[in-house]
């Protein structure tokens, strides 16, 4: 049985963000209940042996910790059922988590060699000692099976799958084509429950559905999407923002050449949108937007959301 | 006036800790009502004209900040109240949450230029971007008043005092004297409010107590100080640790070479608590440690107080 819990369903700065004043952020902030508020991007997953995998690492983690009783510590005086991390790329939302797993705990993190070199150029994330924690490079295309530091697999693998994207803000190379992103940069990840054959695919991030792409996810039980914006101009339009989505590395999720049209055909059983912003009305429960996605047989994800599968 | 704003009365790690299940741990965790959670370490000043610097940003800074309303945003669009922060050094607890401040709003960020450099080297940091946060020096023992970004002035100066403590535990050099710290590796600030003079002092980490800085302290208002560990061997007693509180750069509170019997004769009016390890017996409300502290003169800081000077 593969379980899935959404630890954080906001894009980066999450849900209120902490300088936006915006209606929908006025509306978190005020207990709305109609517009829940979020965390930042970060899924986990577990294979049901109590060990979980996180799939990404917000800088809300220790809140997701603490919010979510299945990660709290239940064994010895320094434990954690948290084996380890898998990134899709090195954006702040997806990495600064990981200093907050700075306490000598037995760790495995996985990622691209891409991902891993700005770790490993950024001595900040010498907190995680390598006598504890130990990174592993996944390679694009490659199955790997995920382990703890102890070596002890924990029933499930990951392939990571390139996606169009970009490298992270803080990287962006203005002198090259496409700021100098290399496929590695961002991926997606096919996550399998070796046992079984389950699996689940998570795109955090995604900047356009090329026909190999659609072809790989068609027919897929389950699917976690990149849903940052509605338009690709909303924060632009909400005056929250210079860039349009595709100019961050998203998709949008409404129109003919959104989201939800590409996924139409796709014959996935579960789509779950995760990676929102705060200018995306489907975070209004009651919003037409909600509803459109809804009808299109779309779920949005929450904080705290559990699946399994 | 003086407004000083607890964010995070917790050291690193918080309370309860991620991977911690000592009995404090657990307590906290169950909601046990004389064990409260704390998030790490950060203070927040003001002079009253609504404008709020950051001392030190931790990786909890955006829970801090949607837990206090002072810092929620009520003008424009995008807008914060927080001008920017001062740093005291380059710890993970009080740098990690400068990470969360990175959605284009104008901020100054002040620390010496030992912090500044560790700043500078870690690429994570361009995040803040310069076109809208500018990074000022603070000079060992002398005053610099804070402005914002716009130059316009807040009504606060602060002085960076060196203490004795070391560097940020990743980047600790083995092969020198205390692990390669110079004197700007952790200081200590003097906050004063322009117009009237008053002050108080702000000692997150310090490894012992000279004569001069006893002087310094003497007579002075308020202090927020290091309240780590209860006793120097506590993390090895609590089998939660192999490090002295010394190693780690911290005072113990307890016993004749402690922090309580430090500042006993030091004339000073009001004394807080702050940066509290999650293995200090002063977090539970009811325990015979806290009343002694509290007998002595001391308050246990705490999440979301607020001090008026």
């Amino acid at each position: 049985m593969l379980e899935i819990l959404i630890l954080g369903s906001a894009a980066g700065g999450g849900f209120p963000q902490w300088n936006c004043n915006c209606d929908l952020c006025q509306r978190a902030r005020a207990g709305d209940p109609d517009v829940k508020q979020r965390t930042q991007s970060s899924l986990a997953v577990s294979s049901g042996d109590g060990k979980w995998f996180l799939l990404n690492a917000s800088p809300d983690l220790r809140k997701q910790i603490n919010d979510n009783p299945q990660l709290h510590p239940s064994g010895g005086r320094r434990e954690s059922p948290i084996s380890g991390a898998v990134l899709t790329n090195a954006d702040i939302d997806h990495i600064a988590g990981l200093l907050n797993l700075r306490e000598s705990q037995p760790l495995t993190i996985y990622a691209t060699p891409r991902v891993h070199s700005v770790l490993a150029s950024n001595t900040v994330y010498q907190v995680l000692n390598p006598e504890y924690v130990e990174r592993r490079d996944l390679a694009l295309g490659e199955v790997t099976t995920l382990s703890g530091k102890d070596g002890v697999g924990n029933g499930l693998s990951v392939e990571p799958i390139a996606v169009p994207g970009k490298v992270a803000l803080y990287l962006e190379d203005p002198t090259k084509e496409n700021f100098g992103s290399v496929p590695e940069d961002t991926v997606a990840l096919r996550v399998t429950e070796t046992a079984t054959g389950n699996y689940f695919f998570y795109l955090p991030g995604c900047a356009s559905m090329p026909d190999e792409l659609s072809e790989l996810l068609r027919g897929a039980p389950l699917v976690f999407v990149d849903g940052t914006v509605w338009e690709d101009e909303e924060m632009i339009t909400t005056k929250t923002g210079v860039k349009t989505g595709l100019r961050m590395g998203h998709m949008h999720l409404n129109g003919d050449d959104g989201t939800i049209a590409a996924f139409a055909d796709l014959d996935i059983d579960r789509k779950i949108f995760v990676h929102i912003n705060n200018t995306n009305p489907v975070l209004d429960d009651a919003s037409p937007e909600r509803k459109q996605t809804e009808a299109a047989g779309w779920e949005v994800g929450f904080d705290g959301m559990g699946v399994t599968l």
